[in-house]
């Protein structure tokens, strides 16, 4: 269960560049993200992909989704209004160190949505068991 | 986008509780999460949910999931050779504060996973896009 999470919160994502609507496409956000990880060299397992309706008839809704990996999970959320999405990227590296290949996944998506500012954190997930308090 | 994550990784399961199959029963997971996710009072578009072989014929697989909320994103992975399970949680505050029907959730799966051990962070995810610096 070690292995690296990114957890970003994307800011003032481009809306002129040719996938512009990334923000408000499910069927968009879905492709991107699947070939995204094939393309990283990760185990697509499975996926879910929702698109919401905008809040009134004149905008576009959001949309959501999370990719199911061998090597654990994708998920991603858009806020079109803002301009926003937030994103994860979890590996484990059960059989091989996959921090690249969750690094090449990250920047892939990034540069798809053209963040003006992103907040991100890395988190290095999970110890040895022995290493850890059992409690009785 | 505003919202709270927990970010949990499980040590020293218990495998001798009713429902100790948990970390090898991609469909029973499956069902507590959904379950966990409704009596928690967040909304549930979609899930995928996967079962993996065991390392020879002698042992049982893991299982991982994710479930898409319209709160965002539960997501779940075990490793019963090591009696261990990841776990996140994360809602957004769109139209409400959900941060208490995510803590309600984390108990709940807590509660049936029965860990020995947890190594759990908080990040509360998102600020005002104003707030945040516009790169060029």
């Amino acid at each position: 269960m070690k292995g690296l999470h990114i957890i970003a919160d994307l800011y003032h994502c481009s809306r002129d560049k040719a996938d512009g609507d990334l923000l408000t496409s499910a069927a968009k956000l879905r492709s991107l993200c699947a070939g995204a990880c094939e393309a990283a060299g990760l185990t697509v397992l499975g996926e879910h992909f929702y698109q919401f309706g905008g809040a009134d008839a004149t905008l576009k809704g959001g949309t959501t989704g999370t990719v199911v990996l061998a090597e654990s999970h994708l998920a991603i959320h858009t806020w079109p209004e803002r301009d926003c999405a937030t994103l994860d990227v979890y590996v484990c590296n059960y059989t091989a160190d996959n921090s690249q290949r969750a690094e090449a996944l990250y920047q892939t998506l990034v540069d798809a949505l053209g963040p003006g500012a992103i907040q991100v954190e890395r988190i290095w997930r999970g110890k040895d068991p022995a290493m850890t308090k059992k409690v009785a």
